[in-house]
């Protein structure tokens, strides 16, 4: 209970009970007998996330629609293909992301926009950014098919290169820097080539940058990436926001010696520096309320014989939480937990600070409407931190967001064997459906 | 304390006390009134560590007298003229070994051998080996000057690749397998190239084997290696023995995970298992009486990423002592360390045993020989194990053998700022020097 935020609050829980799904907001909704009929269409969103499992393989028949590849490339062109089929006015920005626009009854209103990213870690799996994309484009469907016209433009955004460091949403905000043109992506291309290869242009990534209020909201649906929905059999975690991230280098350094002839009280091992390190990062981070983690990833042991006591150890820290406040609070008791360790172990422990990206808080009226959306959809739902990165982030530079998760199997990702069931799907995908129509119904008019 | 053994034992040292120094063991000892007398030529020492010295550089001007280089070959060349000024008789044998006989009075005697190593590690220093090599050739000089002939025969032994694994002496106890021969060499020639460059034959390696009880006794002395002596202020140390060596491998098996999205309670840290077992290690090792030694040197995290949660970790686990007794003991506490931390962290640990080397232990008459001449001679001295291997450990497969160990400041070795003064050299020389003379004296005669 500790690491999970189940901060729905009692008040909120009340306002919602006490207001009919069809009566929230500020103006009067225009959707509201339909709305509760809606449904996405399970068996199109399971046979188009089959489908597009089958584009891009590596030379061993493993999963590789990695950003800028073949399978990519072929992926981005079978998408394209379906959102035309949709009626959508699709183009590729500078920054090459796909936007699919659909017509709102008021075209002075700001656009309400959803999507996710298609491209894949090597050998990864079918659910991670596909959800997002796939039913982004069920609720297109879904209003064609009822002949929903919305009051707001609506937009399919399907990023690119999301798992290379949220590169197409960086490019929407503006926040990718030129350097990275030049540098190699996982593909083998470097960015800049892989943009181009997209339809982009990178020579002119200025003008794929979106402005702050650009967006009336941006909405994405993502596997959870962890096992909590599942092993609470909950049906969605409507998302607080998602954490800042603090990465830091240690280096220990203690003095290599002779492991045979150095007596044991003799040594500055780095490693049993190292050691106590590790364990008190991990008691700091465990000593706080709250859903923040900690950990130490990497780590290098040198010289690194058998026979010969470390003399230097370097390690990562990385920190994540909503609140930056905390992440340095842990940080600064961690400081202290290696002043002494250094100090009992004779060696010198050297934290240096790498960079920290802020948190994005996802928008209370968002999240207010989704859990109004699942509680009128009969669905149970949790609010959480997203601990891992999406272009939700990047999003929430331009304006609200709001980030809905469903169950993963066995809270695994970027694995083949990732997994989320025809009906999870379908039931996020519904709360997305109907948040959209909320929000379009409710969204204070200019 | 507790790690180094001052286990001289008071009987020990009231038979000592008791006894003159002429009349111990059982014959009567033939250079009594000269004896004291005797002193080795501390200038010639130093010049000759000095000149010794300047032999073998790499490019960089940094000491290389690896073995095989061309280094090692002119160092051995230059110290064969000296042997043989001194009157020895010089033979290279199949292992690539020189030896230098004196001739005793008693040939029917086995010879009393005395001797090291003149090959170094890459940027090496200029005490490890060269002083036990040096000073053997001084005791000769020594008798030269004074024309004294012992009654046994005497024996410099000087061994080659000591550094590379005691690979001469193993040549010489017929440990040396014969797969070592196409192996690559530190110098880059193999093993077998480098054994022709010195003048042996390695297509018969089995000439160099000497049977056990060839010799009567075996000595060397060499630098501490770590700073017992210099911190205590202590002369000489008599090796009571050299530790058997112990290795294990260990890996440690969690689930590799996101260090984003995986609350603290639901991970499975391989590096907070290793962590706790690289303490673990520590804190049994130091829970014995004793100058045992145990390191994990060693360790690798994967996939070591700073945004993954470590999934495997493999690490080393090496322990000496005297008592292979005690290091099963000490490795029993280890595993059920282990087994407690794997269930704590939801890990596996699974430890491969990979060799354990049999300590050697120094003939205790050499032991009381090394004491009672130290005590005449006005020297303070300890006893005291060798965490790290010489070539004794491989003579002491033949017969009798002792090892003395002088300070070596700050207890540095491997590296070009290795340094013992001439006075401490000189010290530990006429030890040695003088337990020839007693040991040569005293030894029942067939």
């Amino acid at each position: 209970m500790k690491q999970i935020l189940l901060s729905l609050s009692p008040l909120i829980l009340l306002i919602i009970s006490s207001l009919s799904y069809s009566t929230m907001g500020q103006t009067t909704p225009k959707h509201d007998g339909r709305l509760t009929n809606l449904k996405v269409n399970e068996q199109r969103i399971l046979s188009r996330i089959n489908e597009l499992a089958k584009i891009g393989r590596d030379e061993k028949g493993r999963g590789y629609r990695v950003a800028y590849s073949q399978g990519d490339v072929e992926g981005r062109a079978w998408f394209i293909g379906l959102m035309k089929k949709a009626g959508l006015e699709v183009s590729i920005d500078a920054g090459g992301n796909i936007i699919g626009k659909r017509k709102g009854k008021n075209p002075s209103l700001k656009p309400i926009a959803f999507g996710s990213h298609i491209d894949m870690v090597p050998d990864g799996g079918n659910y991670d950014g596909t959800l997002g994309s796939i039913t982004a484009l069920e609720v297109i469907e879904v209003l064609n098919e009822n002949k929903i016209t919305t009051d707001h433009p609506l937009e399919v955004l399907i990023f690119q290169n999301e798992e290379g460091g949220l590169v197409g949403s960086r490019a929407m905000t503006g926040n990718l820097p030129k350097e990275i043109l030049s540098q190699k992506s996982t593909s083998g291309l470097t960015f800049g080539e892989g943009i181009k290869a997209l339809g982009g242009n990178p020579d002119k990534l200025s003008e794929a940058i979106r402005k702050k209020g650009d967006l009336a909201a941006f909405l994405e649906i993502h596997i959870e990436q962890s096992k909590v929905l599942e092993t609470r059999k909950i049906d969605v975690a409507i998302v607080e926001g998602i954490v800042g991230i603090s990465d830091w280098d240690i280096t220990v350094t203690g003095m290599a010696n002779h492991a045979g002839s150095t007596p044991m009280n003799d040594r500055q091992d780095a490693l049993i520096a190292a050691s106590k390190l590790v364990l008190a990062v991990n008691e700091v981070v465990n000593s706080y309320e709250g859903a923040q983690v900690g950990s130490v990833g990497k780590m290098s042991v040198l010289p690194g014989a058998p026979n010969v006591i470390p003399g230097k150890v370097t390690m990562s820290l990385q920190m994540r939480d909503l609140s930056q406040e905390k992440v340095m609070k842990m940080f600064a008791d961690i400081e202290k937990c290696a002043s002494q360790i250094a100090k009992e172990t004779r060696t010198e422990i050297v934290f240096e600070h790498l960079r920290s990206s802020m948190s994005t808080i996802a928008s209370q009226e968002i999240q207010e409407k989704m859990m109004a959306t699942a509680k009128s959809l009969g669905l149970s739902y949790i609010k959480m931190q997203s601990g891992a990165g999406h272009d939700t982030q990047e999003m929430g530079k331009l304006g609200p967001v709001g980030l809905l998760f469903i169950p993963s199997k066995d809270g695994i990702s970027h694995n083949p064997i990732e997994y989320s069931s025809p009906s999870e799907m379908a039931k996020g995908a519904n709360v997305i459906l109907h948040t959209v129509m909320l929000l379009d119904g409710n969204i204070q008019k200019p």
